[in-house]
């Protein structure tokens, strides 16, 4: 069986998220990368082809001369999708043109700037009938995979609560340091946007709630704080999530939250028990069932799910971690552009990019209205 | 030494607090039990006392009868101190009448029924000179007393943001049965009072944010569900918190959390590090410095501080639970009764009760007006 | 009902063993210490019964005169049950005196200081029709009974190993300190008996097994370590076990794995799960089935076994502790006294301390001949 | 950077073991397969180098016709490196074979059938001055290189006792089915070798014991159970330890552990202090210092070891599991085949090979000799 050629954008020397795009690629053994555009600075990106032994003459200086080259290629030897790392408002504008040009897409997060675009580029992804996923890496965890086919079958009963936390504490330094600018263009609202925690980790909590609940929020209410003057974005916050049916939920959020490492996790409450998952133990899946005892599932076991089985190579008692729910992203993208049959939910796609869009959106202007309720 | 003469009103045959009350009085070894009104049928209330090997002579049909028989005994065998463990809605009218008739009163939560009433048990208190306890459990364990100190120390540094989280689920399955009543007085309005979550547990988490950081919030915005059409009162809750500095809190509250036993949690961040305590595994503390791995602290240990060592008698690694933290509010009550020197925290007061009151009364506001602030 | 009149041998100021069985005394409140002999010193015992509000009528210098003091009294005054709470030495004379003038006993372990007089001692119980009870605390936790009688209902199926840990820490500091004896009784044969580790610890882990599984320990391989020369007594060791059925145990003890503090821990595996309990997590009981998902037991809810939820008093998720299952032992004393019908396992008794003492004996032996198998 | 060449022996269609070579192998970027004997029946190896897109022509039926063809190549083309992942007993002679025509070696474990071909293999890597690597797969988790690291630097002091444990639960299952023989090869003693559950999985506990502690046992004194008559090898054992240093160890190791996955943890206490870690939870390092506070390390911390932190990719809080602990082994081969600087502890070697079939070979002596001490 061939491999599916891959190409990619950004993620050069340095790049922590290219590279970890490129580990993901090469555990699913799906994918050869065998070229893109991995640098603005050409001499660094040959730099950057020659380290990673790829072949110089498919290193491109700029995203046009690759369509142009690759296009030209035999289609056996073309690349067929291409991995978007790169900074956030580039991500829009290269996904639409690559799609144009018939390339599938794998995106990093955000996969816009704004609803707009992010609505736009859902038209452009139907348009083309091209694969188009959207890398909320969380979702490739067996156990997570495993609570959205839990709470599908009824195992929770009528959803009552539910609630996602993402703490992390590693902006705590900077925003304490001397140094008069918080010196991060992620606080930067002409780089990273509208929001800094919310839109960078808190959309990953809002995710997890909609993939594993498949409930669809409809109102938000958010109070959000900079914590110190000279950060022009939110770094901590709250926001109070309504949904059609009449339950709460919760998204804390915090990039200052110190001690916190990455501390995402989810907890959903219904008539018949409830489910939690932490993602730094990611291998444990708690489920306790209404006036019953605690019962927690492990990867690797058939009393689990196809879905969460079929997302975990090792036996049991063998911890997968991160590379290896990223990786079941990338599996399913080699799935769906070999056009074999996709098991609903093995990728997040344009479509959580549209409603993570939407959440970043309303939630900043609920805090700005004076933490009124928004629809989504 | 003499022991402290110690009576009780409520809390006869099958009463759950009142044995309680008693068992944390006998483990503190400093009270001795020796009459009250255990009961408003007198017949059931001798029954109870004889089970308890307490004096038919001093077990009275109510409480105006004990204030008389007992005003008529020699000081030295006179009542000191009583145990306030009715229903709710007596605990202010008995502790206004004891106070002012020279008792010392150990009160059961919640104090009030109302501020207006909260607010006069204050004065009453103040004028009367005498001690009066508020059974706020959580803050008698040895670990919570520690981050209280951790936190004045200024271990923390400043702080950033607090989430405190009470769930039950032990409503779920009443909730959720076939009979047209929910069948349970904490959900009727005319005896529960305005609320029953909120009331009854959401006011330990907001009294142990109090308790521990020593900030007073200063507004609440509250969303408040009932979950099914029969409750007349909030079973599940979610209340947003500012302060007179600028950070963030939180406290979620819920007696349908399903599965969950009686999950109160406290996470405190600051920009020197976090502190995390969890009542269901009350012998940890846990603290992330910034930048460094976490410490777990855990009683018995000279590492600690002396309140929260004085607060613990096992060596270490030998488990005490919540009867040890809720002896230690009754040897605080002791030291008081007996004017010896109390450290700072030693039990939660009518202090405690006038906020706890305030809490609740603005959630329930805020709710009403439709997820708005209200001032505390 | 009238409380049961206790007496004590020791336990005066400043002694921690006779606070602890006074506040299990207290916490079961079945009891009333009416009297005793609670130091060598009798001007301190008098102190010490003024402190505890006992009266100094029944405060006596020896326990012989305390025998024919109370025996004089008139029987429902009379003390019923006394607790021994000497050093180890005096458990055997003053048991046997006391069961030998009528009263119950109560008693500290070691039982005795050799396998002679335990057996001895199992004569005179049993002659005497007396209740005797043999504290081995532990066994008082809930989840520990309710493990008993798990296996005891064929839960784990047919048994397959058994492995129980009893690591403390707190010698390490005394053992490298530079004093030249380690001044401390406990490491000196003349006062501390034959053993320390194993003695004092090993024996618990060694009834641990013994209670849980209802299975007979057949023989023992021992490999003890004195650890530094000064030591004259094993301060570490590894015991192999060895049962009528055909699988392996083992007992693991310390008393310098520096860090720990009082981890004792127990593990049973079967042919159709296994069976896991750590004592300083005492609530929590986990249950592996075979081939199905971890199961995690929690005291207070109905899903247990009767003797387990009859071992606890909180509603579910209110942590109780090591005091609450000393005083679970208090009680079943208490039921035993007043003739009431007992549950199997209700407390340890002399047969757990002949089986103790042939255990520690043996051990002993083992290491001393060259770490070969002894029978017990 | 050209890519190392790597080739396999076995690991075709099917073969977990050599699907976690290759991902270890792609993980760490730095090797290229090639080619290889991927199966005895030279179809099925064609078929599986068609599923992996390895070139048909390096697709070889026999070693003798890969060495020779490959010899054949021009150095730069040639395969430099080969990983063994075939039944136990080709390990060695095929490894031997390798090496004297010049490749390196990457192999499974065991490494030998017995001691003499251990110490054979020995000599022939020496002489031939090429890189050998043994995988014992936990070596390489960045914890348990801090492990090593802080054992090394003196944290823990003089060491005092170390106990590992490796019970997997997945044997009972076969042991109790009503097939006549187990059906599986591992547990013939004429495929298998000398022990099934010690050679196995206790070597790796042997093996963790001496990489983390850097000390060498010096005897064995093993007790070992075949558990049920139709197993002719062991399935559960103990076994004590000695060292040059008066300290005491333990290995347990079961396959009939019924309930537990993969559960291979280490305690390690010393004079100053105790680590532990647990292969289940790998991202967490455990030490708690003498009267300190436990103190929890994990990786992506500035406050790690370098070696640590050089053995992790992710930020703190993103976990990563075992695959990139095997990763880290192949890291190492290929630093160690490109001449690069090698930290000490990179890999496992033959070294840790002979160790380990020494062990092997004198647990079961001493088992069957009546469980006597045996020199190692």
């Amino acid at each position: 069986m061939q491999k599916i050629k891959l190409g990619m954008i950004g993620g050069g020397i340095g790049a922590f998220i290219g590279d970890t795009h490129r580990r993901a690629a090469r555990i699913s053994n799906q994918f050869e990368l065998v070229g893109g555009v991995f640098d603005v600075d050409f001499e660094k990106a040959k730099e950057f082809a020659d380290q990673q032994a790829i072949s110089l003459d498919r290193t491109y200086p700029d995203i046009d001369t690759m369509i142009e080259k690759e296009k030209a290629l035999p289609e056996a030897e073309r690349i067929q999708v291409v991995s978007i790392v790169t900074p956030n408002f580039l991500h829009y504008p290269f996904a639409k043109q690559l799609l144009e040009n018939g390339f599938h897409v794998v995106c990093e997060k955000p996969m816009t700037m704004s609803v707009e675009e992010a609505e736009d580029l859902k038209k452009v992804v139907e348009k083309s009938g091209l694969t188009f996923v959207l890398t909320h890496t969380y979702t490739g965890y067996p156990m997570v995979r495993q609570m959205r086919e839990f709470i599908k079958e009824g195992k929770l009963g009528q959803i009552q609560r539910v609630d996602a936390q993402y703490y992390q504490g590693w902006v705590n330094g900077i925003m304490h340091s001397e140094d008069d600018s918080l010196g991060v263009w992620r606080f930067d609202p002409k780089v990273a946007g509208m929001s800094s925690c919310m839109g960078d980790i808190g959309v990953h909590a809002f995710n997890l709630i909609e993939y594993t609940t498949g409930k669809k929020v409809t109102k938000v209410l958010a109070d959000l704080n900079n914590v110190v003057e000279k950060a022009k974005l939110d770094l901590d916050g709250t926001v109070m999530l309504r949904f059609d049916e009449p339950f709460l939920g919760l998204v804390r959020s915090s990039q200052m939250a110190t001690g916190e490492e990455n501390n995402i996790n989810i907890a959903v409450y219904g008539s018949k028990g409830c489910l939690k998952w932490n993602q730094e133990d990611p291998n444990y899946l708690h489920f306790i069932p209404a006036d019953q005892p605690r019962v927690v599932y492990k990867p690797g076991n058939p009393y689990n799910t196809a879905f969460a089985e079929n997302s975990h190579t090792m036996p049991f008692g063998h911890p997968e971690g991160i590379y290896e729910a990223f990786a079941n992203l990338y599996a399913g993208a080699a799935k769906s552009i070999r056009g074999e049959e996709l098991q609903d939910g093995e990728f997040t796609n344009v479509d959580d990019g549209v409603r993570g869009m939407k959440f970043i959106t309303q939630v900043v202007a609920s805090n700005k209205d004076g933490n009124v309720w928004k629809e989504l």
